[in-house]
Parts: structure tokens; sequence; C-alpha cells
């Protein structure tokens, strides 16, 4: 049911590094001190899988029993922190742009680890058979952090407002939770998780976005 | 304890119409895509149980088990959505207004159901001697929607602003709860519930309001 | 593990009058009505324990089960509401601000109590083990109701804003944890209650501030 921990690790660590860097740049950007840039980074990085914990009842939730994913958030945003403090001139420079061309990638590649780890943890605590459940707590593992992000940040959620951002997780969720009755689970997983990144970088690239009920 | 489940099933499904639509509209009006219309509006109709049930640790939530709501909910949302698209000029038109009157008798009795639903599972869950938690749990079934609507939206939550919303719920909520042992069960919640929805739309017709602190 | 109860509730009952009247202030300021000052006032109070008790599973949380601080709260803010619907003048004159000093005291006395209130009922229900959490659940203890306040009221959570509010928190459920293993855990746990307040009250005193990642 679990791909080899060590690539799985490696991959889910990538998201953690996106996303609580991209929590921190929201603190940064609303001038809030160094223990707000901390508590949105890290609440960023790991508050998905805490709701989704939360939800099934799986308490104390998996980040505060073995805060490995917590620690690499906080040393991420500490770095970005001390660079933005020594480089004033960063947030305006050209570099700022191949930074946050990286951190996009990054973050597709979070988002499609999350999702599929979420259905993982549905599925190992025995919710296997509720089709809706797993896949929701897929989506809520990849974007419920960034919606506590953007919550406590006072703005409306980013998933809320423009680019297919839930729409790749809920795709690969979907898919994932399909296939993961039909063939090898970790291929199942792998294919997910990479639809959730194909389907955001390419929203990314050519400005998919769904539709508004009011035009103009 | 509970009254013919096809009538309270009917009672709750004009509830969660009506939540949904009050959460599609303010997506809509925010200028949310399609998907920030979804999410809301089914947060609006689901949210308040949702929240209930972790209150109680009765997971995972209900609406997850068997999402007959949710997806009663996401149709009233993709019909409201399309309405608006195909006619654009439908939200400055006169038939908004009946639409409004009709959705806000809608909402009341969704108000009346949710919250003597919330009692009921509170007391089913073994929680019947504890009043406060009771009152408490039928109130956050009936105006938890709508508060995480707000929040979500980034607008103080309607229930602290104006008119006697959670009032109703409240009045109704203890109601219910002292009725309950001391008359037949379902003839207390039908009680509970129709005077929700009487203080409700007395309040909405002649502009109850509670005092504030600071005067003009 | 527990210090004499009449003193630690004569404590903690400070520090709810002082949060029931922070969130009180916030309501009022924002023109809320009764409810909404009701509401924002008791959520502020005990908001903090029942997120912790969320968190680890202890549901429903205490506070649904024996409301007491609940209705010292409530109390609290009732009375507060009248004092300025009297007083109408009193938000702009001299003695609000002898009432803020004073506030301001107890303000610091809760977060203290609260802080190593929330470590002994981690502790109590066996995660004693795991340092990160319980020194999570003394701080989310502290904080939790403020952050819930801000949020409710559409304010970026003052916590995330300025003052060492959430340190003065940290350090001492820090201490707090660590102490307990080496030494009586009453002694303990004032050390840790005091250093919170100190560290608190020194703060408001001479500004201290956490840095900024943008300098000016």
């Amino acid at each position: 049911m679990k791909i080899d921990l060590s690539l799985f690790f490696f991959v889910e660590a990538i998201g953690t590094i996106a996303f609580a860097s991209s929590g921190a740049m929201v603190a940064i950007k609303k001038r809030l001190d160094l223990l707000g840039v901390i508590v949105l980074g890290v609440t960023t990085a790991v508050g998905g899988g805490m709701l989704r914990d939360i939800i099934i009842g799986n308490v104390p939730p998996a980040l505060f029993k073995d805060p490995v994913y917590v620690l690499l958030a906080f040393i991420t945003v500490m770095l970005l922190f001390i660079i933005v403090r020594m480089n004033q001139e960063i947030l305006a420079g050209r570099s700022i742009e191949t930074y946050e061309k990286v951190m996009n990638i990054f973050d597709a590649i979070g988002l499609g680890a999350f999702t599929v780890v979420g259905i993982d943890t549905a599925v190992l605590s025995g919710y296997g058979d509720y089709d809706f459940l797993i896949i929701f707590l897929g989506v809520i593992t990849g974007v419920g952090g960034g919606i506590l992000r953007d919550i406590m940040a006072g703005q409306t959620p980013y998933v809320l407002r423009k680019h297919i951002y839930a729409c790749a997780s809920i795709a690969g969720a979907i898919l994932y939770a399909k296939l993961m009755n039909c063939m090898n689970g970790n291929i199942a997983m792998v294919i997910g998780a990479c639809s959730v990144i194909l389907i955001r970088l390419l929203a990314t690239r050519f400005c998919w976005n769904l539709p508004t009920a009011t035009k103009n």
C-alpha cells in the first residue's frame, strides 16, 4: 500500500518546503514579525494534515507525535526570513522571479504528494469504503494548509479565488481513489500524484481558470 | 425520539437548499470562480453539522459517510450558478426580490430544522444530561455553516452582525431542550423548530435588532 | 501534579475575566450587537481550551460539561456591555486608561495560567512523552481564544502582529515542560506561569517587539 518510504519522505519534504515558503512569504509581505512568519509558514506546511487527522479522529494529529515536518518547515522559514532580512532588495530583484518559478514547481509537487498521502492515511485508518470521504481527505490534506494560511492572514482563501488549484487536487484524488481498487497501489499512487502535478503546472502555464457566474 | 423520517428529510432538504443558496450567492457576489461557489455553498449547507460532529467526537462527521445532503447542496449550487451565468441581468432584476423572499423563508425553516436536529444528535450520542452542551450543539448546527461561510469569504460573520438570527436558534434550542423532558419528544421537536422559524421570520419582518453598546 | 485547586480556580478566573473583556471590547469597537459581544467575549475566554481539547480528542471539550468559566465570561461580558451602554462617554474618558492597565495585567495572568493549565491537561491525558505536543497545547490554550476572536472579528490575529505575546507563552511552556521532570510539579507550574506573566509585562512596558523581515 505504501511506496518506498525514503522516496516518499523526499517528495513530502519538497512539498513541506514549498508550502512553508508560501506561508512565510505571505507573512513577510503582510509585514508580520518573526513569530508571525514562523506560525504562518509552519501552519501552511502542516495544517492540511492536521485538519485531516482531526476530521477522522486521528488525535493528536500525527504532526505532533513526530514533528519532523514541523522542524523542516521551521528551518525553511528561518532561512527565508534571514535571507530576506539580509538582502532587503531581494524582494524587488530579478532573483525573486527564479525563486517563484522554482517554488511554483515545488508547490505542485507538494500538492500532488499531500493529496495522495491524505487518501492513503484515510484508507489505512479504515475508511476505504467511503469514496467521498477519502477524496475529501486527500484534497483537504493538499489544500487545507493554504486555506488556514489565508484565513489567518485575513485574505479570501487562494483556492477559492483562481487558478485550477483545488481542481488539480480533486482530479488526482478521484483518479487515485478509483485506480487503487483495480491495480497495484504504488503505481496508482504515483499516477494520482503525477496527474495533480501535471494539471497544476499546465494550469499555471496556460492561465487556465474556472468560469465565474458573472461575466466581465 | 425521532419524528417521521420522510417528513424530516424533507424539512432538512429545504434547509440544505436555502443554506447552499446563501453560500453560493455570497461567492457569486464576491466574483469567486465555479469551485469557490461550490465550496462556499456546500460548506454553508453542511458546515454546521460538521462542526457539531467534530465537537462531540462523532468522527468522521456524518456528512462524509452518507453525503446525501452534500449532493443536494452541490446540485443546488450548480443550478444557481448556471441560472446566473445564463441570465446575467437576473442579479439586478425584479425576480431577485421574489427569490430572496422565498430563500428567506427557506432559510428560517433550515435554521429551525438544523437546530433541533443538532440537539437530537447530541442527545442520541449520550449527552442528554449536559444542558449547556446540547443547546450549544443545536445552535452551532444551525448557525455554524453560515459562520464558516463568512470566515472563508473574509467578512465578519453575519450572526455576529445583525438581526435576531442566532437568537432565534438559541431560543428554540432552549425550548426544545426543556420540553423534551416533560412531553412527547416529537411534539417538543416540532415546537422547538417552529419557534425558531417564527422568531426568525418576525425579526425579519419587523426589523428586530439587538442593542449595541454604543448608540448612534 | 495539581496545585491547590482553589488558588488555581482563582487564577484561571482572573484570566477568564480578562480574556472575556478583551473579546467584548473588540466586539463593542466593531459595533457588533449584544449577541456578537457575548459570542466574541465568551469565545475569547474559553476558545483556547476548546481547541486544545479537540486536538487531543478530549471531546466534548471540558467547557461544555462544566460551563463554570463560560458563565463567568458571560457575566463579565454582560457587566461590561451594561457599563458601556450606561456611560457612552466612558470609551473616550480617562477611566478607560486605568481599565486598560488593569486588564493588561489580568490578561498576562490569564496567559500564564492558561498556558500551564494546557500543559497539565495534556500530561494528565497521557501525552507527557511528546514534548512538542504538550508545549503546543499549552500555547494554544493560552493564545487560541485570542486567535479565534480575531478571525471572527475579521482582523489579522493579534498574536501574529505584535508584542511578545505568544513568545511569552512559548517560553513559559518550554520552561514548565522541562522543569516538571526534574522538580516538584507544583513549583514548576508556578515558575512556568510566572515567567509567562513576567515576560509579557516586561514586553508591554518596554515595547519589546520581534524583528520583521523587511525594515522600515
